[in-house]
């Protein structure tokens, strides 16, 4: 199956490529090519073995070098360390919202159970309500009253002293504001921080001097939505609360490599390929770079523009989630109806915002955010 | 892409039939092959639309029709009543097993929840475990001290009057037992019978007047590890422990359609190829009939040979995991290789049965039990 030369699946693989459109779904998101065909290759008997990885049993051996050669390249891309565990589980980052409190809120052993909040946008107000179930919230800061435009100042932080983890969403996928970096507030003393990272994993490094744990579902930046991804520093397993059900207790998932239960085992896979195509990209420096490339381009139009425009304060922009309006709104429709016309798909604003947004993940190539502006610059020119 | 007139596609996939085998895997399990095609074909462009249903937006239309498919599908398939909810999840039957009590132990607002529960394998083990977290478990009935040979007889079941529901696993993989029909225990009068169905689902219709909730992960009888059906009648949500998730509440499931969360899209996407591929069949009561007669086949082989034996009572034998030894076990590694170089993989026993374990599920064709029988005759014949 995996022969390159085979004019015919060439053939064939060429007529899908020419159907492709450049596709800015917020998430599940654009994949790249190379890993679509190479599934669509390797589906009905992957290498020779005459089975699909959908039909593999979790314990056979060529499932189990799938998962850890996907674990190893997880682990050389984003530099994990080695006293960190990187674990697939299942639910995304909204299950992640309960099940990091199920393992974490408790580990100080305190009367009330505690943690911290920076709130964001969106995604970081679930995620302080869900946790409301385990124990005490504490909003250390909150950008609620400025729409979100802007990440509050750590100086500003109110931390609690007896919290068992200060959480952060370090981007925030509906507003597009993104940490450039996690602030130092106490890690080097035993503070441990909780990143919610569905929306920018792998699309630059991890400072582990400054995060304990790291998740997020895979759909964004990864793969396939199905698979979540934590990684954890290993003493902070074996907290989890009693009632923490036991496919969603970190320290089981840790003790059986992932497969306490069955795990979900071609979104794996597929996460495994992309890992593979990061790798042949240059890594994560590489890619990192090409992603301040697009988002550049594309913020350094809107702000010479007066047709349109983006509201986030310029020092937290997201590399990834680029939210726009339309000077004139009357012409949201026409926009989107042109831009699907022309090949540039899911550029339709969150609900809660309105407007328009391009995510612009690892997968998206330079080439895709230029036919972007163009397509922008044009409909501006003919709206004048 | 859909061209089945295409000769190179037609190629390219006749090569990769060529190296397919009998896959005896017991989950995540063999496909039908004309799924698999069908997924590489439209892998990089579903329906003409420019994208991979991996890539697809879970709130987009066309995800929201392959969605909206899948479920009403399985709802013909299985004759799902109109007051049952169809709900798609995450975390497989080993998440349910605390999902289910955290939605369903309070139902009764008793002082201290129980739940009824009959033993009849190592599934139902572990699920009365895990609810042990959640309130009081009442064994009902056990068949461990036979090693569950036997499914015990109903008259012998000792039924709580204040459980909120009662829990069975109708077909246990590993040992091999199945229920042939679920008895009647009051269900007319209110009582509320929770059914494990992950290995047996779409193999039998469902006698939805004996059971008000079905669940399962898919990776056995449907598709891809990574999504979970559950099916409910829907007076019975709304009954969540406070500390239940929101991810796993399957109320806000039902209100939110599947999607309070992102699902598993790509998961529920194959899903939905196999609930075309059943209809195409002819439905369930068509492939239970080749069902039967796939088991019947092997049971028979097994039950006239001195030289192979199931230890299971025939009354309760099932029709989807064959467990069978070898009477001398010192040629079971001879077995197995022999076996997989004629093409018939995964036949190794559960390690906590040993043996041989043949699993035969829907999309195992009848030609490859066939294939299976004639490969143990001569295997018997050439060790005599």
């Amino acid at each position: 199956m995996n022969d390159p030369q085979n004019p015919a699946l060439a053939a064939m693989m060429q007529r899908a490529v020419a159907e492709r459109v450049y596709n800015f779904s917020p998430g599940p998101a654009a994949l790249p090519a190379e890993v679509l065909q190479q599934a669509a290759e390797e589906m009905l008997s992957w290498h020779g073995s005459g089975v699909s990885v959908m039909e593999m049993s979790h314990r056979s051996r060529e499932f189990e070098s799938i998962l850890a050669q996907a674990e190893a390249d997880l682990r050389e891309l984003l530099q994990v360390p080695k006293d960190y565990r990187i674990l697939f589980l299942q639910g995304g980052a909204i299950g992640e919202n309960a099940i990091v409190p199920l393992n974490l809120m408790r580990r100080l052993d305190a009367e009330r159970p505690k943690a911290d909040f920076v709130v964001t946008g969106t995604w970081s107000v679930k995620t302080e309500q869900e946790a409301r179930r385990y124990g005490e919230v504490n909003i250390a800061a909150s950008s609620v009253e400025q729409k979100f435009v802007r990440i509050p100042d750590v100086a500003d932080w109110k931390l609690a002293d007896d919290s068992a983890y200060l959480h952060l969403c370090t981007n925030e996928t509906i507003v597009g504001v993104e940490f450039q970096e996690v602030p130092e507030v106490g890690q080097k003393h035993g503070r441990v921080v909780v990143a919610d990272v569905s929306s920018h994993i792998l699309s630059r490094p991890v400072d582990w001097s400054r995060l304990q744990v790291v998740y997020g579902g895979a759909q964004k930046n990864i793969g396939p939505a199905g698979v979540t991804i934590v990684i954890v520093r290993e003493d902070l397993l074996g907290h989890a609360h009693p009632l923490c059900p036991s496919a969603f207790n970190w320290r089981l998932a840790a003790e059986h490599g992932s497969m306490y239960n069955t795990p979900p085992t071609y979104a794996i896979y597929i996460a495994g390929l992309v890992f593979q195509w990061l790798k042949r990209q240059g890594g994560v420096p590489a890619v990192e770079q090409r992603n301040i490339a697009k988002a550049k381009a594309l913020y350094d139009f809107l702000d010479q523009s007066a047709f349109y425009r983006n509201e986030i304060d310029p020092s937290c922009r997201s590399r990834m989630n680029v939210p726009f309006f339309l000077a004139d709104e009357s012409r949201n429709e026409a926009f989107l109806a042109q831009a699907r016309a022309a090949g540039l798909v899911q550029l339709k604003g969150h609900k809660s915002v309105g407007g328009m947004r391009a995510s612009i993940y690892n997968a998206m190539p330079l080439e895709g955010v230029m036919a972007l502006i163009d397509f922008m610059r044009e409909f501006e020119r003919s709206a004048a």
